[in-house]
């Protein structure tokens, strides 16, 4: 284990989150609130502070391997975590350290879930500095590092490879700095664009910003108590489109910007995305027809929902706790089918749906062929036997942990729908569940216990539990 | 597909049906009940008219591959579900077709789940037919065809392969009719076993006859409303060791026929699936120690509710419905888990989650050194690549299924764990669920849609999916 380039990576990560910290406190300053504003710098300052000196010496050793990777990548979630959680703590808008992971953790994972039971009452600094851990979180801290901070060595794409979503990593570009930095131009690009729609509609700066940011890192934390039932229709719309957009694989607009639209969009998962999208939207109008005046809002309220569950994002118009039970079981299971794969959202992602969709297919070939060999296809691609071994194992692993923390939480003795719907939710990084943790209520009402349990879900689920699990393995730290 | 020899089985199938349903015509003259032992002859009349005229010219091709093996134990099952049906149909104890089909899916594929509401007031006769096709479809029908009737071809092992549950099948001996012999023997010894102890127990006959049925198939059909509450302790314990006996994988107990006792304890399916049961009694018994009087009866009360349904028996001796939410998940964690491969139970089966987990490990171990090759054993043998597959293609079939009937009983509007655990009871074989398929409530409150539904979900966990799916696949008549 290279522990010493392990050390340096956290060291360039604590000093990137020290800048990032600042434009908080900059907002503090215009709207006036001194004492947040101080507890935000002084948390910048450690962060800088623990991290800058580190980063001036590169160890000669840059050898870095897959495990190294994972691990750097899980460790480097928790410190960041850790870290910006302090302004909450020190301020004392969250004064139990559990509670302030919590929320931090569900902001950098783009959970979106808060304990907080009133966000009106929170200073604006702070509001901005946990919707902006969501932008942060949302396309990779690793992955900003990896774009605008000058390193090389081999280990980049380790790195990558460890904290993008989905079963393989596609590179852009030969290098991996280009990849990343086309990434977070992109991601730039979309973020701007929503800011100005959402402005043209009347929405407050600070509001557009935020919503903005919890909308591009498909994160969700509401600004207000009633999250996003209080905008106008229109932009509503334009929060339904951008989670849409966000939920999307990256390398989608890739092919749209190097003009490849047809193949952009003949690709299978975005079909697929799309197709499940449209249907759920379908059923749950249906479903919930009579509930709403106009079909218009029948359909605003559906599809906003539904984007919001599929890509992980989280926020609401309406509280769908009161639906019938089949839509309400819909966003449940939506809640774990995800967005796509290298998108800002989380959940198993629809690139792995689609082939253990298939693998069905292909068993019951089989069955009827036993002597023909079946492959799996995806785009008119073979997928490898590794991507299967790693695609099964995954869900075993997300099933296993699933089970585990469901059983955990429920030492709460809450009742069995809130269980399941808060670990579906805090595991898939969306943010409200069903029952008692539904779109208006909030996740305070769970234990210390429950609540790092939760936590502990948030960051497995958004490095797709092997980092984490590589973590907590003693082989991984046995010397060869 | 070899359309003349699924006919002539089909034949044969309900030839052994019309034989089988006479002993329960012999219940009805002991008690005189007169009236439903003549539907019962009906019923018996009409296998025999249809089935015994078809046996009696054996097709001259015999050639019989895998699809038509499944497609046949499908078609078997479907058809045995039907004929079983009559008897409570015509003497109009459940007019209701669908309802009456339910009942007996319900028997045949070991499950339990009535939507009887009043089981003390049904004939005696009817009640012992509804227990008897639990023995009947424990260790499957085409399993005892293979065994007592004399027939050859080189068609056994695909209708045996179709049945059996888990996902291989072990031969016994070298062929298959001494395999089936075997496996029937080794059923009968236990059953008259465990209904001699009960006898001594004070049962009385009818009770212990029929109660062992229900134990030996693991299937829970109780014969009082209280199901398994009013017995005595030391009936209990006898039904809990027997519940768990029938659990095991029955290569077990041929290995310690033939004295070889240390390896049959030695595998590691028979380790964890007592292991698993050992820890849940464990963390029941501390979870609900404060709502018995003694700490017998706490214990006797886990003990029998792990056993039942982690089996998927489904007996109870108390309402689970009101355990704290931990036990009350670990019992839902527990139905899906099931029994050992090769027994009696249904569910995903030991065997199947011991190589998922496994193949966690593997991943991890893969990361830590991506150049070695790993593969997954179990009781020291790699387990081949068409395995694994199988058992991956099973679990994303099971998921797909599991998720799509949930969706389609929560039309019903009833609550999210009534619907889960409605789906997960029928699907797992196990019998009760949870809220309003408690142990003490049944399945009425379901409308005629989600109990065909459920009656599928059965169907399909019994048959471990595929036979059923190849069934419904146009691909399967193809022609070649």
């Amino acid at each position: 284990m290279n522990y010493s380039m392990i050390i340096y990576i956290l060291g360039w990560i604590l000093s990137c989150e020290g800048i990032l910290i600042l434009p908080s406190y900059i907002v503090a300053l215009v709207y006036g609130e001194f004492a947040s504003g101080n507890c935000l710098l002084i948390a910048a300052a450690l962060c800088l502070i623990l991290g800058f000196p580190i980063t001036r010496k590169k160890p000669s050793d840059s050898v870095f391997y897959t495990k190294e990777g994972f691990v750097t990548v899980a460790l480097c979630w928790i410190v960041i975590s850790i870290m910006g959680s302090l302004p909450f703590v020190f301020s004392g808008v969250i004064p139990n350290p559990i509670d302030a992971l919590f929320e931090t953790v569900s902001g950098f994972t783009t959970t979106g879930a808060s304990i907080l039971t009133d966000v009106d009452a929170i200073p604006k600094c702070l509001i901005f500095w946990r919707s902006f851990t969501h932008w942060i979180g949302g396309m990779g801290i690793l992955v900003f590092l990896l774009a605008f901070i000058p390193m090389n060595g081999g280990y980049h794409m380790n790195l990558m490879k460890a904290e993008s979503p989905g079963p393989s990593v596609e590179k852009l570009f030969p290098t991996v700095q280009s990849t990343a930095k086309t990434l977070y131009k992109m991601y730039l690009f979309l973020t701007v664009l929503q800011v100005i729609l959402l402005l043209i509609g009347k929405m407050p700066l600070f509001d557009a910003l935020t919503m903005t940011f919890g909308t591009a890192g498909t994160g969700g934390f509401g600004i207000h108590n009633d999250s996003a039932a209080s905008y106008s229709p229109y932009c509503q719309y334009i929060i339904t489109i951008f989670m849409i957009l966000f939920g999307v694989n990256f390398s989608v607009y890739f092919l749209i910007m190097i003009h490849k639209t047809r193949k952009a969009l003949q690709t299978e998962e975005i079909r697929y995305y799309l197709g499940i999208i449209a249907a759920c939207v379908l059923i749950i109008m249906f479903n919930i027809r009579h509930m709403y005046p106009t079909l218009e809002e029948t359909f605003r309220h559906a599809a906003f929902q539904v984007a919001s569950i599929i890509t992980t994002t989280g926020y609401s118009t309406t509280d769908f706790n009161y639906w019938p039970e089949l839509s309400r079981n819909i966003l449940l299971l939506i809640m774990f089918v995800g967005a796509c794969a290298g998108s800002t959202g989380g959940g198993i992602k629809v690139s792995r749906i689609i082939i253990l969709v298939k693998s069905i297919g292909q068993e019951l070939r089989h069955f009827i062929h036993p002597r023909s060999v079946t492959k799996i296809t995806v785009d008119r691609k073979v997928v490898s036997s590794e991507s299967l071994r790693g695609i099964y194992a995954f869900l075993a692993a997300y099933l296993l942990i699933f089970v585990i923390s469901v059983l955990l939480v429920s030492l709460d003795n809450l009742d069995g729908i809130t269980n399941i719907s808060a670990v579906a939710s805090a595991f898939n990084n969306i943010g409200p569940g069903l029952n008692e943790v539904g779109p208006l209520a909030n996740f305070s009402v769970y234990s210390n216990f429950s609540t790092f349990i939760l936590t502990m879900d948030m960051l497995a689920g958004r490095l797709e539990i092997f980092p984490l699990l590589l973590l907590f393995t003693p082989e991984t730290w046995k010397k060869f």
